[in-house]
């Protein structure tokens, strides 16, 4: 087994999709707290990359509830050096109004946040600061990040983290997105399938696989097992279904992304004995695939 | 049977994703050819919400090899006005180098085209006109347009259906994009499902279905169908399977966009007896899945 890497402080590093503060950062800090140190990098491909015994664990966005699959983590995921996935973290997206400890709401002159973010919040704005300024910026937290330097009657729509981030921010509201059921699902991706995770979480018994389509037969006599016969020797429960386009030069051949998971209660177990007997049916279901006549990897198990 | 709309001429009218001159156009002069009179619009939700019985069919892109579904016509179907898919079009992106004729490749001193194009392209134009000007525009289809009003040193990147479309342009280089397998397949959709074809086409036998998956169940107990019991119970042969977040509140709540085809060779038997079996056949499908539980609706017959 490889150990996770750890720093001089006992802390083991978590690189994520940043700048600081921004959701991924909030959904690391969720699943990791003060027990990691957080290594921020510049796109979803530098996270995966950044992947290495000492750099044991990244956190990437997955899916967003209105916006769908995240492409980039999709296409790290069957690159060539993907990381394990071995977590996940659901987090609301809830947008807070940040300013300078003690700025009252009417005292508010310019709001700055990305563009998305204001749009999000926009029946709040016109409903509480209908004079105010809009200003975008290129992230949440790069709005947070400004408030230090301007004038004390600003206010940022950023991720609840920036408070803890920047000194001397505080939230003056919270939840001020219009649209309530905001999610995004994050992967936590693990260096290899054999990374130790530094500390003990319950088991979702979960799992991400990626099936290739079997190329279309030219003539019903050389059928080769279907992708939903594929689906079906999993024998799992089916979460989701995504299709990509191959990285292959052949058009249309398929690549699915499959979900898989197992809700079955087996009270009384340990998590280690749970993560052996779970891991070994996703291999076993993945080698029903095979034997099926299809393509599979396991892309990560937790 | 609703009649399909004709104009004076006899010709049908057929709306696409315009301006004149797109992919999407020559997709549907591929098809109709000058069976048909065209009619741009400028989105592809206008495309749908042109059809009537007066604009009975229309040509929407549905998916290209190499970037995959395209969001907004599934979007369109699974809308409140959708249109029904009746046919494909299956079209390679074959680049061209258009100039006002006459002109010669050395004497080009200035390149225009949409910018994916011009990068698509690249190899083409380093090796053959490295010191050549590029100019961004609006689409390809706009760029050949703009030659006309330009001094003649100029080309456009385009589709080939530009050189007819204006007059006094001619195609100099063709197939000049780097990647050679880049294809688009292109939906035609009907204004309802009785809309009459206008003329005879070999019949593919596939269809669009959307199936809604069932929504997660909170305990074992009350597990409902999975998408692979929804899909199996279909009994038909899958060639796609695309999830979109559902557009109801509920968070992670999907439904699924799913190709179905039937290969099997029924020679013997004339086109219109092949359509009233291929539709039952789906229609019985259909109603296999909503037997199993399963929400389902057949977005296309073709």
């Amino acid at each position: 087994m490889e150990l996770s890497g750890s720093e001089s402080d006992g802390r083991f590093t978590v690189a994520f999709l940043g700048p600081l503060g921004t959701y991924t950062h909030e959904a690391a800090y969720k699943r990791f707290a003060d027990h990691a140190q957080y290594l921020e990098r510049k796109t979803i491909a530098d996270v995966f990359s950044s992947l290495s015994p000492s750099v044991p664990l990244g956190v990437v966005p997955q899916e967003n509830s209105t916006f769908g699959s995240v492409i980039e983590t999709c296409n790290a995921l069957r690159g060539s050096h993907p990381g394990f996935v071995r977590g996940e973290v659901l987090l609301k997206i809830d947008h807070c109004l940040l300013v300078r400890k003690g700025v009252k709401l009417d005292e508010i002159r310019k709001v700055m946040s990305h563009e998305q973010a204001l749009g999000q919040c926009q029946e709040f704005l016109a409903t509480h600061l209908p004079l105010a300024t809009l200003e975008k910026s290129t992230s949440t937290a790069a709005a947070a990040r400004a408030l230090l330097d301007n004038p004390p009657e600003c206010a940022a729509i950023c991720s609840q983290i920036c408070a803890t981030l920047f000194q001397g921010l505080e939230v003056l509201h919270q939840g001020i997105q219009g649209e309530t059921m905001n999610f995004t699902r994050f992967y936590v991706v693990a260096h290899s399938r054999e990374t130790v995770m530094p500390f003990r979480h319950p088991l979702d018994r979960k799992a991400l696989v990626r099936i290739s389509a079997p190329k279309w037969p030219s003539k019903p006599s050389s059928t080769p097992r279907s992708i939903v016969q594929l689906l079906d020797s999993l024998r799992l429960d089916v979460t989701f279904i995504d299709r990509r386009p191959s990285v292959s030069l052949k058009p249309f051949h398929d690549v699915y992304f499959v979900g898989v998971c197992n809700f079955v209660d087996e009270p009384g177990r340990s998590s280690e004995d749970l993560w052996g007997s779970w891991t070994s049916e996703v291999d076993e279901a993945a080698e029903r695939v095979r034997r099926t006549g299809g393509e599979i990897d396991v892309l990560g198990v937790w």
